[in-house]
């Protein structure tokens, strides 16, 4: 009779030194769980810092995670690790804010749907009631929130009461635009994921397509990022490219953007659900 | 008995309106030439500029290429068209200009002898003596001209005459790590070709691949364009990227991006060389 | 006053011959149209087949269309050439058939409603009840023919009919899992749009994404091609591709793949909606 | 004072089973070896097999590398592990084989030289005298070896002894013309890296850029294996692709192919220099 395995995954940070791995893959060894994938970064082997991301498998009945989680913030006390470790089966509650434009919220709702995107969503929030159809027809609820320059700040203080009580981990800006003030942002450090539809760095800010167009560029980009407080300057999770020529006019450019918009930021939404993701130094590594 | 072809290229550009398709095609008919491939380019039907790149077959003892060319010229005053008309077969005579890193003159040179590129090479100029042996051994005279702050323009002024001594049509940078003066640069208008080591508009100036490292991005570029006064602004011919990731150091990019400017040069200075380039407002319009 | 404007597009096929593109533009200019873009292709420039596609712009307060295209086929006659005349403004009338995996319907649909393709969808055909509730949120009726090996021919004769009920122009199949006979084929000719999951000609038949994975491919594929008697041997439309590696099971290919499936059949049936193909020798030309 | 580290990698296959990693990793920490990146893959979790690959570094003058070795087969006998240990420092020792066409012998020539490919290339050998002044250029015996049905045995025999008195550990076939036998096959087991000139398994055998043209693909392909006894059939190590079009003639294939068999070619090489491939099944690991 197969034993029905759980896993769960390790994030580590520290500084580089001899014996990291040996310590961590030797605590798993003695609870018995066994490393299904694993994946390490040092930014410098000699005295630099250290990352690892362990995907490891082990039996429920015989030890609770909670137990694990416990032992290894022990060892982790030790050897000054900076660390996570989250249950795979275990559902992100993740929401999302779109303006009124639709083709990112909808990637991801169908996505989700499909099961390639492994978290709940309890709310989409919108300054447009334009998208209420859609997400309802998911069976989410979707709460209109009207931003104006005059009442900015109590609908931000509206949406993050919401996001409070619903406990909400990430939140996934679907070409909600908007800029978040600094209290927004540092409410939900590394937790807000924004799609900027440019190849960042390149036209940071309003209007990109046009700025695209008036350059005469060749490709054009779309970069999904971390939301920090500096516009369009947080830690880059993943960045797409599509060859446009001289006959695309604006339009056309954010019509064909698109694509790669959608599938920019769900790749990196799913990495987040994944927690294959670590910032360091405005960076991300993805394992 | 097959009767041999000449091939060549006629470039218009001129106010839209009706007509213009049709004025042209029946001169060539006219003409006893045929329409081999063509393609056009409205900025706006209703009133905008409109360009044209027609390749047409002709019999040359018939018909001589002047004589086809001195008629298009009446046709082309009353209709007030700019326009250029080029013979295939005619290699056009391009220099290049490389410093010490030669991965982009390796390329031009190797796809030369392949026959990828069709031009004349009648000379290499260098700052450095680096590349000296390797552009010899392909028959080509290497010319070191040393450029310092002290005497650039006397430098410049001695590759003005070596270009001009060889009646140079195209300039190639590749990998030239000097800043040409404004009066270089409008010597040769619209035939100075440069690769730039980033994806324009990101990454201006020196050292791109250490900004993308700063920045954590996702995928490095490479961008050919024409070169006029403003360092990295002038029109783009194509741009190409590559997936990296936080493994990466600044080193690692380096190499990694001599891929893509290897590939995106050579394909600007192609298109260059068969007159498939038109620029208009500081953009390309690749035929 | 701005007099509005109508566009269509002319698809000519004929040998290729000098005085082609004169005849043809000249006709334009003489009913007061004005070429908005064209593009051309000769399989050999010396007795080889000429295509043509058109795009112009008219005054239909001026001359009516069935005008122009009466006009048109009188010079068409006396030039032999195959022609179609399509005004840009009239939609074609598409079906798509499904079977259960609904990410290529889910797409083409979401783009059918955003604009970005310009058609009537007057029916879904499906052998399976299951997406009847995502197409009928579109407002478009869901016809449900379960297909058997026994009742194939009931099945498809029930499709035909309907499909000629709605003067369908355009079937797209959008992951349907079943073969029609060469009698359904026969009957909707260079009409039939499919997707098959893999790079054709590899892993023709069914299973490709098992088949890929036991290969070992470091890249899978998708193919929207036209359907002909010859499984999978139809005219190509379009191909893309995604990198994967040794960590992919067939499941993790199956799920990855269907980006580029959704992407590739999107761009197919746009080319086909605007006119910009033609087969000739069981390829595709697309303008 | 820096003290000197020496880098090595530790490629080990074995059933999966709880320990492995804690095991080595400890088996490292306790030879003063710091991990400095590590990959493993299991085939299947539960009962699978087990692959890794880790490169560590260590003092040199405390530890030599020999010893090591000696105490790591120690362990891998106790454990049944399958395992090679390599020292970074060291080059391998390549040929290339080459016939007439020269692209991708240059690449790899050019690559070296840069530093980017990290070997040694004691020899050349082409059944055609064509590039022995280019490979000469580069400092390295070219060995012309006519190859003829006739001959075949014994230009192979003379390959072979060749080979074999310069210690050949990899053979790289740069576009050679020549199907080998599966006596020479089988003297160089997973030795043999092969360039076939389109995506596997399309267009199997000889010219498939005809058998391109005639399908009327959308992408060609390049693809990079393990030679063994079925042609075309071993290990695949990498593939690319590149767009195309209707336009395109089997010889403009022919050219624009060549882009992406050089750095398919290339970059498989590299893995192989770097032990980042480890063969199982007839497939590759590339970590």
């Amino acid at each position: 009779m197969a034993i029905e395995q759980q896993r769960a995954r390790l994030l580590v940070s520290c500084q580089d030194r001899p014996g990291v791995v040996a310590n961590i893959s030797s605590f798993l060894y003695n609870h018995e769980a066994n490393i299904v994938q694993s994946d390490q970064y040092s930014t410098d082997p000699e005295g630099g810092m250290f990352f690892m991301r362990i995907e490891f498998a082990w039996q429920e009945e015989k030890t609770a995670f909670s137990e694990i989680k416990q032992a290894f913030s022990v060892l982790a006390d030790a050897e000054h690790y900076q660390w996570r470790m989250e249950q795979a089966s275990r559902k992100k509650r993740m929401a999302i804010f779109v303006s009124k434009e639709n083709h990112c919220l909808s990637e991801l709702l169908w996505k989700w749907r499909a099961g390639e995107l492994y978290a709940e969503i309890p709310l989409v929030i919108s300054n447009h009631p334009d998208n209420k159809e859609e997400v309802e027809a998911y069976g989410i609820p979707f709460f209109h929130i009207p931003s104006t320059k005059a009442n900015r700040r109590e609908a931000e203080d509206k949406a993050i009461e919401l996001l409070h009580e619903h406990n909400i981990e990430l939140i996934v800006l679907a070409r909600y635009m908007q800029i978040l003030s600094p209290t927004f942002v540092s409410t939900f450090p590394q937790q807000i994921i924004n799609i900027h539809h440019s190849f960042l760095p390149a036209f940071i800010g309003a209007n990109p397509y046009a700025k695209a167009f008036e350059r005469g560029v060749k490709l054009i980009g779309a970069t999904a990022h971390y939301v920090t407080d500096d516009l369009d300057e947080g830690p880059i999770i993943e960045q797409d490219v599509l060859r446009v020529n001289h006959r695309h006019t604006t339009a056309d450019l954010r019509i064909a953007g698109r694509q790669i918009e959608r599938i920019a930021l769900a790749r990196a939404v799913n990495w987040h659900l994944n927690d294959q993701l670590i910032v360091y130094n405005n960076k991300t590594i993805v394992f």
